[in-house]
């Protein structure tokens, strides 16, 4: 949308637009109902302490207050202007007051949301808003809640407690339900806002905004799209080193894409790429609207330990056992009671009371119970605690609930309880909520929760952060053979010219001969009919070798494909003809071909030991620009989907690390008596990609289909390139 | 535990447990906050109608009634009694009594969970119990309650309203948090019970009880093992076919297994197993504790559509969105509304409000909206309806909540809601839940626990019962080649025995020749070392062929493989050469096995061609018995592990069906230009292998590794066959 996203970065005055020390409300009236009604009693009742006008240009005098006609008529400096009026009437509006109001919250609807006419409109608006440096929240938003100066800038109800979260949403409507729910949950927030269309103010503005906001511990986001894919990442790395980032992204179901001629490409769904840039951005991706809740309650009461193990204490067996079972498959790990523990523990704890971990306190414990074994547990290692309870006859629930509070408070440990019942526990919650206890009513979304947020505290924030680099010479030689292609209107490469830029990267192609260059090698012969005879003496002379040009020499069995910008699905169109074992064959293969694809380029190529086939490109996401992807190749390849993304910038040092937890990190395990794949010299090749893709935007689509990688110490090589520019 | 089985079926007396006209207390106290007092107390003042005869020989009266000082000593029928006595009186208490009473629950500890005392302690209680003919629920139980009957035999407090759900709990903990939670969720219940340890009554015989209990609708099951596994698949199979049985089944998280011989047997987790067992007999496995809650209500409340179409009705974009994102990777589906329903729809919802599904009504929705939405969408075949709310300025929750009930109750489709917030919607929620509208607070978990309860009554449930057919004659042939074996001390058998056994089972081996008999063949040659002069001038004679006998030609290349019960991982010992061309190989290979092995029989295979390989194999199950295991073979097996499960009896429809839904799917489908599989050949196989499992009891362990299919018309070959006996 051409907006000049330094400039508002630069500027970074969203600080006077969420605390303002004066306000203007354009589009008020007195009609019960009306958002203009809603909004101006929500500023002027909740307790705002700094200036209001009002704007109506139809009252003299609204709420018993002065009406000013328009935002130019107030002589007072106005912080931020909220507004309220037709769709049709908005940008006239804000450009005749741009001179003398910076910050606008424009709750209208009839934007980017209805159609080309409200597209236009909403254009228009970003370029109002670029031209004179304004700040703009919306359009078509619920407009925002700060609860810290009381200010509802809002049309919805209610002002939650002060707290630390701030809540950042697409869906205003979800924002509502959201703040109604988090009283309930012990969620308190430093800030909600409703972001509407983003048509200036999107979500990576309001994480870095709030990244600097000390108030906020935890910033979460709720978003259905990603303005500026690369800002984001770039943003969001830099935060995450900070404070946890919670993301919720709607929209995971993929409704059909535009066809993409890449292998590589179609193997990438949207879902998996969101996954891998908030992976290396140290974002936690909530799985669901429940386990966004769940993170938040947890981010909001509770640090988190560095340490991963934790100790289950129970009065309930069934439960106990459940919680347990939830750590199946997670980072953090149920702690092994030391031996001292375990005799303290059995020194006052009922015969039929477990001390391993989960500690079994049985049916009939009482607080002491609690106290007691807390205490003798937190001599353990383990950094969290989960405390389990179901209300049996004369558990005293409140009290157990005092024991487990006065523990966290003590000793700083991450505490957090898992109460099972509805009416007989519902004092005990409270309590707990109100001293920053997160209960959550199951165990296994407990133990998700922390688990997500452990991962985060355990990243190295540091080491998230990576910049690009550019090799001007590399880039300069690689656009210089595309832009000839170019020239010759071809939107792909030939395998020459794809292995010339696979030289400049330092990747190791397999070698070919072209059919041409072999027939001029072959004596001058014109034409294929004639290559037989004199080919076969050559080919003898040389015992074995079928060509040799530029020192690469090329023996059977071979291969031999067609090479040419218009057939890009070689297999599928029958343009490969693999294990060709001697002169006969080769000559009927060369035949089909030049039957199937007249006047095309042939290539033939040496047939190589295959030990695992991966398959290795480019895929150019719309939002996030290019990334690397990184799979088994071979029969399995969309089977299986084992698949990789890795966002450039990275090292190596990352990109073995995620090598390694990905699902091809069986590769470089001895397995079965299986050596291991080097993994350093894959990591090395996806590095050179990465640094190929930052270099040539030019490439829209990139395959190396297969790369045979061996552990037997044979060289990598790349087969089949594939360059679509 | 040598109980009878049959005999408690037979019997069938539940009912009179369940539902006893007298009850005898045995243990009762006055002493506040005991077992005894607490048991007492809920019998006798919550409403229970029946004869209460109290049972302790220290006290003459208690609770102002006559006090008996043994069982015997009344003179009245007791129906049931229930023993709250120390562990060592319980069992002479029962012997005593065995005549006169008949039904016993024991809520008394000390028995196998504590300890070998304990254990030997319920033996005798369960031979007390087989030799009586007792029904014994427990020992270390919490007893149960039957709201029907104001019965609270338990020492959980309170009385549940009367429902339809049936719960029975391994854990009496879990079953009082259960209770506790209903109670807010809308779920009630026609009985709640805590087996504890199962010495006679279990999880199989109440599930069958209930079946044909009028005032269940659904069966709800918490457990943590299974016991009589194939009893249970047997009873469950038959069960489900008329009512959902739904089973939250701790212990996912395995902790090691003995160590397996098989291939296959390594594959096959316990939790994989149960889900294919569950699968086989219709139950509906809960996923966790949060999910069993929510199946629990929904079927509680809901009767399930047969139709898989949802139409989700919205106030709220963002919480719409993300409903309709939970619907991917699930079996019902989104219904595309019909463009007459779209057209009605438009001509009165605002311009803004989107009619595609989710229908969103936006945020400023009145209840007339959803009703006049509602009305319109019933046209639609859809059978499911999603009523997702926000509670936004205005919204009229309740009225909205009533509008739900009026379509539900007009025109009966599985309606339930999402209605997302706190302290606004509480009073909806009242009322929703009051008219038996299940409301779910995340989306997500929604569209989950439709999904599942859809999937339950899709299923063809008379389908699912399948009867076990045995071959005498078959069956006696294999068992006289595993009795020679054993005979001769053999735990494995020899390749030519096992290919005997396929043979009988009519599954195609690839052909072998022992070096032995190819020695004798060769003119009488006495040892090793003297063979090749002769031998290869046969060969040449032969044309290729190494091998001539009982018809069977092996031709170049070939395998060469020690062929032992002594050697079981041939691979990782370096029994197997392969790829053997020519008789100078040949020679070398044979002299490397007789080194390798002396002694040890050798076995020489042709090579085959391979396109797809698949292991195979039959896995003992402590708990269901045999299982077929049919999983991708070659160098992938571990790390994809794509493998599925047959739970024998099957037919061959029945392993086509889980066949083409399974993780080996892709191979009965044309992908990429390839031919599909033969999934009539493949699924015989398994059928064959059931029978075989089914039939020969003594088989331990059996893998086929690998099996070779084609898609090119070759014939299915069983490769490599162990059986463990």
């Amino acid at each position: 949308m051409g907006y000049n996203k330094t400039m508002l970065d630069s500027k970074n005055n969203l600080k006077t637009f969420f605390n303002p020390r004066s306000i203007a409300i354009v589009g008020v009236t007195e009609k019960e109902g009306k958002v203009g009604n809603v909004v101006a009693k929500n500023i002027l009742n909740i307790g705002y302490g700094g200036e209001v006008f009002l704007v109506n240009p139809k009252h003299k005098e609204l709420f018993g207050r002065r009406c000013y006609s328009s935002l130019e008529e107030i002589n007072e400096k106005v912080d931020l202007a909220i507004i309220i009026i037709p769709a049709k009437f908005v940008n006239n509006t804000i450009k005749n007051a741009a001179d003398k109001v910076k910050n606008f919250a424009i709750i209208s609807a009839g934007f980017s949301e209805m159609g080309e006419k409200g597209k236009k409109r909403e254009n228009e608006l970003a370029k109002l808003a670029e031209k004179n440096n304004l700040n703009i929240l919306g359009p078509n938003c619920l407009g925002f809640i700060n609860p810290k100066i009381k200010l509802n800038a809002s049309f919805a109800g209610g002002m939650p407690e002060m707290g630390n979260i701030a809540l950042i949403s697409q869906s205003g409507a979800l924002a509502v339900g959201f703040m109604d729910a988090a009283e309930k949950e012990g969620i308190k927030f430093s800030n909600l806002i409703s972001i509407g269309n983003k048509a200036r103010i999107n979500e990576t503005d309001l994480i870095k905004y709030f990244s600097g906001d000390e108030s906020t511990k935890a910033i979460a986001v709720y978003i259905e799209g990603i303005k500026n894919g690369r800002e984001f990442m770039k943003i969001t790395e830099k935060v995450s080193a900070k404070k946890p980032i919670i993301i919720l992204k709607a929209g995971k179901t993929e409704k059909a894409r535009k066809a993409i001629v890449s292998h590589t490409g179609a193997l990438a769904g949207s879902s998996e790429i969101i996954n891998a840039v908030f992976e290396k951005a140290g974002i936690l991706r909530a799985d669901n609207l429940e386990n966004f809740f769940d993170l938040i309650k947890l981010a909001s009461n509770s640090s988190i330990s560095k340490n991963k193990e934790a100790i289950i204490i129970t009065n309930a067996g069934g439960p106990g056992v459940l919680t347990a079972d939830a750590f199946g498959g997670k980072e953090i790990k149920l702690a092994k009671i030391g031996d001292k523990t375990k005799k303290e523990l059995k020194s006052f704890l009922p015969d039929e009371s477990s001390v391993e971990n989960p500690i079994d306190l049985l049916g009939d414990a009482q607080e002491d119970r609690y106290k007691k074994t807390l205490k003798i547990a937190s001599q353990e290692n383990a950094g969290m605690i989960i405390c389990v309870l179901t209300p049996q006859d004369q558990t005293p629930c409140e009290k157990i609930a005092h024991e487990i509070i006065d523990f966290k408070n003590k000793t700083g440990k991450t505490t957090i309880t898992v109460f099972i019942g509805g009416k007989k526990i519902i004092k005990a919650l409270d309590i707990l909520r109100e001293n920053n206890i997160p209960n959550f009513s199951f165990p296994e979304k407990a133990v998700k929760v922390l688990d997500k947020y452990y991962k985060w505290s355990a990243c190295d924030a540091s080491a998230l952060i990576q910049k690009e680099k550019i090799n001007k010479e590399r880039q300069e030689k690689t656009l210089d053979i595309i832009e000839k292609a170019k020239a010759e209107n071809r939107d792909a490469l030939l395998f020459s010219e794809a292995k010339e830029i696979m030289d400049l990267y330092g990747i190791s192609v397999v070698k070919a001969v072209n059919l041409d260059s072999r027939r001029s090698l072959s004596a001058g012969l014109a034409d294929g009919n004639d290559i037989e005879g004199t080919e076969n003496s050559i080919d003898k002379e040389k015992n074995g070798i079928i060509a040799n040009e530029n020192d690469m020499e090329v023996k059977f069995p071979v291969a031999v494909k067609v090479d040419s910008d218009k057939i890009l699905h070689k297999t599928d169109r029958q343009g490969v003809i693999l294990n060709i074992k001697n002169q006969e064959e080769l000559k009927v293969a060369i035949g089909k071909m030049e039957d199937s694809f007249p006047g095309e380029n042939i290539i033939i190529q040496p047939m190589l030991e295959i030990q695992t086939e991966l398959i290795l490109g480019i895929k150019k996401d719309a939002v996030f620009g290019p990334i690397i992807v990184c799979g088994l190749g071979g029969i399995y390849t969309e089977i299986f989907k084992t698949v990789e993304f890795f966002i450039p910038p990275m090292n190596t040092e990352k990109i073995k690390k995620r090598l390694a937890k990905s699902k091809l990190g069986f590769l470089f395990k001895e397995t079965r008596g299986q050596k291991s794949y080097n993994i350093e010299n894959l990591a090395g090749i996806i590095l050179k990609l990465a640094q190929l893709a930052i270099e040539i935007r030019e490439i829209k689509e990139f395959d190396i289909n297969p790369l045979l990688i061996y552990n037997n110490g044979k060289e990598t090589k790349a087969v089949d390139i594939k360059i679509i520019i």
